[in-house]
């Protein structure tokens, strides 16, 4: 005996399965929700689809998503220019707000260095940020850039690229390159830690 | 310093956030999925939403989800009569399609007895599948009533409501009620399984 759905309970368990992690079993539990839910819940959610749908952009200064030609952060006067954070999508800057930590500005770059899937300096927004580092640089004003891509080989190879990409500026001194800290979680315990971060957390010890 | 995405990206986070196993990380990150695919891909999703909008109901017989007014299993002719299997919902009828083992119908009760959340008999479909037995009673024919509501206490308790409301029919012989074995999973590991399960799998131990 076959399973046969209505098609358009199927097509909606489909289309929910295409996401990034919802398999199959996950789709099927979200198709049945709506329709054991008012209508209501089904429309706010197709007008929350179709709000995405046009005038969302990246910002044209950092690359985080916008409804605006400059994104919240750029617009906000209170935050300062000498301090750049990059990252690699806008995911990782709404982590970051979240800190409070960060009072300057950000770039995403839209990705990391990646040769096996085509993803060079020209396929991010790299230029962009140098652009931003070089204006500073003329006028003679110092900038910190915080690389806060990810703990991952690319990331650790975009963060080694953009310095020795920027070399001229840190010769200059114009400009400060930092690394977001690699080590322990908070809360973690040593004895489950994995040896590359139980190495890290050595290496980047700091004097009490 | 205020994590302020634009509004139409925070609705959709906040209206996927609402959907049954995603939480506020898992939203975010299916919104912007979406708003790095081709517009073409939240269309579709939002044609499929907008398909289970109107059309879908429960069958007016079992109450497994349909776009007409019997579901393809009560359409089914090739199917037995004789063999009603009920269970909760229409996802364990999914389910149980996949194992090519039910050959007959199904009732979908739409949930299970829970004076707590105040779901008593008449909250479900009972009183529909009395009357299912009782035409085939009246007409003496025999019924194989499989109960196939979930291992969980209510599941337990409906199942011995079901067995003593239609004991009538037991006595009268044109009713036979089994419930669907409680015992070890396959594939899994003695030694790493619950007392409860054990017991029940020992309990209903079967002859080599």
């Amino acid at each position: 005996m076959s399973t046969r759905l209505p098609r358009a309970v199927q097509e909606l368990i489909d289309q929910f399965g295409r996401l990034p992690g919802i398999g199959p079993k996950m789709a099927a539990r979200l198709a049945f929700h709506l329709l054991q839910q008012p209508e209501s819940t089904t429309i706010r959610l197709i007008t929350a689809l179709d709000g995405i749908r046009t005038g969302i952009q990246p910002c044209e200064v950092c690359g985080h998503i916008s409804d605006q030609q400059y994104c919240s952060v750029c617009r906000d006067d209170a935050r300062t220019d000498s301090q750049i954070c990059v990252v690699e999508g806008s995911l990782d800057v709404i982590a970051l707000e979240r800190t409070d930590v960060i009072h300057g500005r950000y770039q995403v770059l839209g990705g990391v260095l990646s040769p096996m899937d085509g993803i060079g300096p020209e396929q991010l927004r790299i230029a962009i940020l140098e652009g931003r580092i070089t204006s500073r640089h003329e006028l003679g004003e110092k900038t910190e850039l915080i690389i806060a891509t990810n703990p991952s080989l690319e990331g650790e190879a975009t963060a080694v690229y953009l310095t020795k990409r920027f070399a001229p500026f840190l010769e200059a001194g114009t400009l400060q390159i930092t690394r977001i800290a690699r080590g322990l979680p908070m809360g973690s315990d040593i004895e489950y830690a994995d040896p590359s971060t139980l190495a890290r957390a050595l290496e980047g010890r700091n004097n009490l």
